[in-house]
């Protein structure tokens, strides 16, 4: 898409505009994803100067709060290329990930003011939901409301700005686009969580069930142990470096029980309710998203 | 200072705003400082509720960037008081930096769009000086425009950005009190980088000539380096823990060479040129702050 080039031609600009060397080099070094959040946008508002630059200030932002994560998690790689904390040092990608925040809410400034307020708010839920993230890996967190409510801000609350954003730029109604990013953010979420499980690590680049062995109790563990009778086994295997038996018996359990199918129906359900909200609204692409995403092989 | 409470109570507001008890706990355990950028804005722009939450903004912004800062410098103590990374670790500092930050500006994209770029755009100018800062220490940097542009970034740019948005609050002029703003941080961290020198490590609640260990070279280092006929000498002392010897040589040569006493002229400089600006305004708690900053015992 042609479109997404340009994006990052305006944040290349952006990080231009700082007059900082190091920055440009550092930007280069940064492995770039699937862009999602200005697919969506560029979907929703149309590929004008304007929508652009908001998706630059989003992918920005995006990508300062993965700097910050990768230094929290301590992770070596990030889309399959080493991070900038791997490459240097911690304090490397903690300043760039500043430099990459503060360029991004300074052109959001100058945005329209409810944009503006949308966007920086999606980054303080997400700055709360990456405390809470870290926070729910302390000991075995068996309330789904934390867990959803986690979700929320770390991941589905910036692109729920997005879209909302997008549909203010677009002069379209604000609250059905933000509940189509809210949930598509959930899905993918949640989505990301059941592949984590039922995926093998040669496909996911990483060892299987690591979540759980990292303190991550997510979705198709949750509703396991609120359906296992003895759940103590469970709860020993939390954050256990799993023997196959060990896996095999998780996997197993979450199939007898339905929890992983009601994972997957969870999401799905998400996914449907955004597609019904967005039934009236013409835009065959972004249910197309959805679709993939709902539709896939698990 | 009443009005200086009234700024703390509006931070803990925002700060719940945000729904987070860990952050609540955290903002507890920040040792509060001088509130130096909230003094000059009330004395710009009185003690208005604006002016009182355009303070909360600036201030958090500044907890901000102290709690990485002291991630990035591994340091254990902030004003007196054990750093967040030191009580708990390095994460919790970086998250909670996020946060303070993100909410900031949230509450300032809500503000009038003039200040709301100035202040965002001090942040980007801040995170890009504390990337020279740590740049400058990799080698003996000679060069004295890099020193003044990173101590503009790191230090002066946001306290020019408070005095010009209270300007902007006050409907006085801008220009005038943004340049009354750098100047004082400018002075203000000049002096810091000599008193690093002139006072003993009782006063100083550190190691005297602390900088220079640590690969800083201020201003006094640099005139003595441009002064000095043998620079060898100096650049072998560079980033070593320094003898008794060593150090009473370096402040033998500093005056000598009137290295210190044209760092402080320097820094007197700044300072009455911001007074001379201020010279209309009828302001003379604005040049009594100066004053005292620049007419103190070195």
């Amino acid at each position: 898409m042609e479109a997404l080039v340009q994006v990052k031609e305006q944040i290349k600009i952006f990080v231009q505009e700082c007059n900082d060397e190091r920055s440009l080099e550092l930007l280069d070094l940064l492995a770039t994803g699937k862009m999602l959040r200005s697919k969506l946008i560029l979907k929703i508002a149309g590929e004008t100067p304007e929508a652009l630059r908001l998706c630059a200030v989003v992918e920005m932002i995006h990508a300062a709060s993965l700097l910050h994560d990768d230094v929290i998690d301590e992770a070596d790689t990030r889309r399959g290329k080493p991070s900038i904390n791997a490459l240097f040092d911690n304090k490397t990608a903690i300043m760039f990930g500043d430099i990459l925040y503060s360029k991004a809410f300074t052109e959001l400034s100058q945005m329209d003011r409810k944009i503006a307020y949308n966007v920086a708010n999606a980054v303080t839920l997400l700055s709360i939901g990456e405390m809470h993230d870290v926070a729910l890996t302390d000991t075995f967190n068996s309330d789904y409301k934390k867990y959803l409510d986690m979700i929320y801000k770390k991941t589905a609350s910036l692109i729920e700005a997005s879209a909302a954003s997008a549909a203010i730029l677009a002069g379209r109604d604000e609250e059905k686009y933000a509940l189509y990013g809210k949930n598509l953010g959930l899905a993918f979420q949640m989505i990301d969580d059941i592949l984590d499980i039922t995926q093998d690590s040669a496909t996911l680049g990483k060892p299987a069930m690591l979540d759980f062995v990292e303190g991550k109790v997510t979705i198709p563990y949750l509703l396991l142990h609120q359906r296992l009778g003895d759940k103590q086994k469970l709860e020993n295997l939390y954050k256990k470096e799993l023997t196959q038996e060990e896996s095999d018996w998780i996997k197993h359990q979450m199939e007898v029980t339905d929890a992983l199918a009601d994972s997957i129906s969870q999401a799905q359900a998400l996914g449907n309710e955004a597609i019904n909200v967005l039934h009236d609204e013409n835009n065959p692409e972004l249910i197309m998203i959805m679709k993939a995403m709902i539709e896939r092989e698990f």
